[in-house]
């Protein structure tokens, strides 16, 4: 949509957010479940968001809640304060405190204060389901439009190959382009109509005054014993209104977009299919996938220019990618920071830290959080980082624990360093200690610092040595035992 | 297929299974190539036994076998008899000698003792392919429901978008509704033929007096030179005999259900429509997968509730896991004992072990087979255990071999800690000796202990420390040098 | 294309791969981006190749350049002159300085000192695209066959089910079989032309003499003021060059086979697509993958017989594979010669490097470049090698770190061992030194061998030693301190 047609005022929006989704199998109330790392209920915010929110215009969203109120509340509030592209929003939140169908929820809004205090008279009210994430922009911007005149409903239609599920859209003679009957249930209708494969999305603007006069005359006399919004069409259609009451379809292509979420395995489905959306447009953005369906990327994820990302990389939450960064296969990052120029290898495995630009990771380092590796430092194969800060151009590069430590810049570190952080005092008494290591010191293989202890500038510690006290800059500490050959007697262990 | 339904007595059933699969490339039958961690034939035999088996009614099933009669014969058998999805089979196998086509193996079946034992006079013949793994129950059971009226065969068709390499079914005026005339093998067909998209998909419910008359009539006249069992159709459909002579067809809208496996390739892709229906199954069931065309799950494993499996997650034979687990990514089990609200982590990779409730398990954690990781118990990253059992709440968490040991509860293991199993004897003589650590010890880092050796309950061992005697209850052990720090001399290994 | 068929001169070939690819983000030339290893241009000229070249028949392919064309040469010479698949090419590069659209690129072609050479009189100049790496050799093949008499052009026309971005196939009367009439650009195209699923693929042959007429005459009215090779089609299709001027149409079925590269996310498509023909290749070979779509392997990688191939795994450069080899699910493996019945466990990383038969590696072993893993060998989990050389049958199964080795046969090196190899000098004078352990050592656990240092043939080392002197052969080296146990001292360290 331009920003002249922005210009237009938005309708009014009805979000359905108040089922339990009782086939999901869980405590979780539906629109929370997680798609691309954000609640199920969310893209299509953004999509409303994305159609008709200007700087100048923002828009008046009431989302209907019931199971799990208090929750879902908690999480949209949290998301429109927060995620930038939901900035134009104006939620309030309408409860529908028994679930009655999709009438008595629309029915429900009408009748709260959202309803006499956020819809003008004679206003366009659009109303979305809470369980469609891949609903775009696009269609919502089409859907909204002003109504034509006369018009009381424009209903979202769709043709599918396999229209089981879904309610389908009756016309007269059963014809492609007859006048819009009714819409009939999955459960209602006769085979002759489960044949019909143009369906209704669940998607319809309403003119107000129309809702007004017509939602209290819905009754549950039907197979599921609910006021189905549905009904409305046939009022509209039979032109009992006075004035508007015609009723116009949108027909909508790509049946993909209307994809609902009844259970897991349709919220895997449509999570793979959101999930390739936001791929391709990091893709044509400049980032080269090896193999675009293996990798998961969430909504919240960042990335620079000239960015290769391996197969199977996972890359969650708030994480950051700056340019010219090589992901590795199967490289897990959550809440990372990560500089220009970095080489992530191999299993890297990565949590709430910082990787400063030229660093090299992996493969298979594991970085716990609060960590933060300076400009150009190496860490290596089997190393663990937690709650450290290391230095620019120092080097960890293999079988490590580093943890509760800061290692100053230039420090060459050997293999199998420990950092001995923990005292194995009772739970309840223990305490971590700070290890603390200066710049330029270089500590031999297989060394361990007993901490709370420094190793000072510039020091070297030998290799194998366990060190349990300070050492002052420019020393060397050695903490090991003399070599004894014995002659001869490597067969005394080895008989044969 | 309702249980009413399933007191209508079953069709025998003739299994084909004795080709080589040359194709396959392998000397393995081509029937115990696996497919989901089962062997391919397994998956037919159980639709055929959920389609008609009760535990009434158990079902006649010959299965024809030639090449490599043995394996499959041994695989089927055990099967049957630890697989309680197969319990109402009752299996014969018939010998095919040499491998004339599937006209001669049915023919094979009829003159064998199963076809004089196990089949009653006008009982009807199920004759289905050992190499479509994908074929459901409710294929299975349509096909095999009771014969119409004078009627001798009921075939299978199907319409698919590209018939290469079917048999062609030909009807009368090459009409969609017209009577079969005959089928016609690939090899055989004219090109006119060979644009026919109905094809047969060699299953068929036979009369089993009208294959008595006719099976010795069947000839070698064709392109493959072997008895050809479509050539029954031919004379069926002409009407030669007395009485039931008809054949009516059953089609199947699902293509992919018929899917046939040839050559390795056309095995991936079976395995993997076949692991597609596994999944939507356990994700309808309430499993959260993250990206579920990216798991392997085998037909063995049970998963509990509200299990939430990451990507690229391998989980195979034996496998049972608990409810409120989590899986990383990337994680491997196999014949693992699961228990509840464990935590695995990316890529960990574990065998033939138990991991009791409340445990947490990597990143990158090697269970290898008869471990035991207790209540609670924590099981760090790059930490490798053998045969060990690991007590309650014990916590091994970073860099560390445990082989051969029995570790008491509330253990604190440092990180870099190695158990010296192996006495370096030579093959013949070697022994792999066992470490004791008891109840509430610490473990400093870096510590080895040279089994056989004790540490008693609540000892302390100071990092850095190899143990080669055994630590008493309560007693400090330490084994290290003192540390000695030389002033000024680092510059010597550090020139510049 | 038979033997026989290709006795028929080729085409000469124009190839075009001049273009920037502005859509790609990237500094690289577009036809230089990366597909299953290799340059994108490279993939076609194997087609071309395949359709017609022989040890008796080289084919003359000009490549027309512009964009970063030093690099484009230099990648394609090091291509023809390496890879035995395109040995029967002829190429020459061609200049196109400005890129003014491909009537002025093959106009410049014909111009060249490749135009006078290379060009025969009446010949036929087969046109293909440089950025479509689908064309198999059979597109080539038949769109290359000796052009009709009379005919000026034949086109390659493909009907697609979304035509947008191509030219669309004008006929005469808008009918499928009607005389071609021109070609129109998406960019040029009308409402009702833009409707037209038959598209042009830029792929044509092309009698040259029409071409030498007919290049002058293009100019560039259009949408885009480029010289459009698709207007020769109008000039054609009118009639107005005395002979051979008709235009025929090659219509192709397969649309994926013509997807062209224009940005990442396309090259990702085209990659995947690429990726599963040379997967479906090796599977119908003989290799068993467990999951086709999960795998990366380089057109590069050469697969021996019966190699089972779990998901994930990635199979880059110059690698060749044995028979009976085991390849675990995540492996990365980079030029690496791999012998028979070699097992990679899961998630192993292996660069340059050797590993011979018999061999066992990993789970999550790291081969860094020139190592060599003899005969039998085991290389475990978290066992880094760089630089080595490991002894036939020679064991190293933990969370050790081996560089600048030369280990022996049957030595058994114990967990935890590191080879102390760098001596922390300044990176200018820095140094890394040689270990040497012979035949038959045992190395206890938590050893480390500072270099440079030898340990001789049988040698024992005790666990816990660092070893900074040589070990003579039969020798036991022990360095490490006697163990204290301190009675009920370990209170003082755990007070409660």
């Amino acid at each position: 949509m331009s920003t002249h047609e922005k210009m237009i005022p938005p309708p009014a929006v009805l979000l359905l957010a108040a089922g339990q989704g009782k086939r999901m199998k869980s405590v979780l109330p539906k629109v929370l479940h997680e798609i691309c790392g954000e609640p199920l209920l969310i893209p299509i915010l953004r999509s409303i968001d994305s159609a008709f929110g200007t700087d100048a215009v923002s828009v008046n969203v009431g989302i209907i809640v019931g199971h799990g109120r208090e929750k879902v509340e908690a999480a949209v509030r949290s998301a429109v304060k927060e995620d930038p592209t939901l900035r134009h929003l104006k939620v309030d939140f309408i409860l529908q405190a028994e679930q009655k169908g999709t009438g008595h929820a629309v029915h429900s809004a009408m009748e709260s204060t959202w309803g006499s205090l956020r819809l003008k008279e004679k206003a366009n009210v659009l109303v979305l389901p809470g369980d469609s994430p891949l609903i775009p922009p696009a269609l919502v911007g089409e859907i909204g439009r002003p109504l034509e005149k006369n018009t009381a409903i424009r209903l979202l239609t769709c043709d599918v190959p396999d229209p089981r599920g879904y309610g389908r859209v009756l016309r007269l003679g059963f014809k492609a382009a007859g006048k819009v009957k009714r819409i009939v249930e999955e459960k209602d209708a006769s085979p002759r109509e489960r044949k019909i494969t143009e369906v209704a999305a669940s998607i319809y603007l309403f003119q107000s005054t129309f809702l007004a006069n017509f939602l209290p005359k819905l009754t549950t006399k039907n197979a599921q014993g609910e006021y189905y919004l549905t009904d409305l069409i046939e009022w509209a259609g039979k032109g009992t209104a006075a004035s508007r009451t015609k009723v116009s379809t949108l027909a909508w292509a790509n049946a993909e977009d209307l994809r609902g979420v009844n259970d897991l395995w349709e919220l895997s489905l449509a999570e793979r299919a959101l999930q390739l959306r936001l791929i391709e447009r990091h893709a044509r953005n400049g980032v080269r996938f090896l193999d675009p369906s293996s990798v998961a990327i969430e909504a919240s994820v960042v990335i620079g220019e000239r960015v290769r990302i391996e197969r199977g990389a996972i890359l969650r939450g708030h994480t950051t990618i700056g340019n010219d960064v090589e992901i590795g296969s199967n490289v897990v990052l959550k809440n990372m920071r990560i500089g220009n120029s970095v080489e992530l290898k191999t299993g890297s495995y990565c949590l709430d830290s910082v990787v400063e630009s030229g660093a090299k990771i992996g493969p298979y380092a594991h970085l716990r959080p609060d960590s933060l590796v300076g400009k150009g430092a190496k860490i290596g194969n089997f190393v663990e980082l937690k709650k450290s800060k290391i230095g620019e151009n120092t080097s960890i590069a293999h079988l490590s624990y580093v943890g509760d430590a800061a290692i100053g810049a230039r420090v060459n570190i050997g293999c199998g360093f420990i950092t001995c952080n923990f005292d194995g005092r009772s739970k309840k008494g223990s305490r971590k200690h700070e290890t603390v290591i200066e710049d330029d010191a270089f500590i031999g293989s297989d060394c361990q610092t007993v901490a709370p202890v420094k190793v000072g500038r510039g020091a070297y510690v030998a290799s194998g040595s366990t060190i349990t006290l300070d050492v002052e800059a420019g020393s060397l500490a050695i903490a090991r035992s003399r070599q004894e050959n014995k002659i001869g007697y490597a067969k005394k262990f080895r008989p044969e």
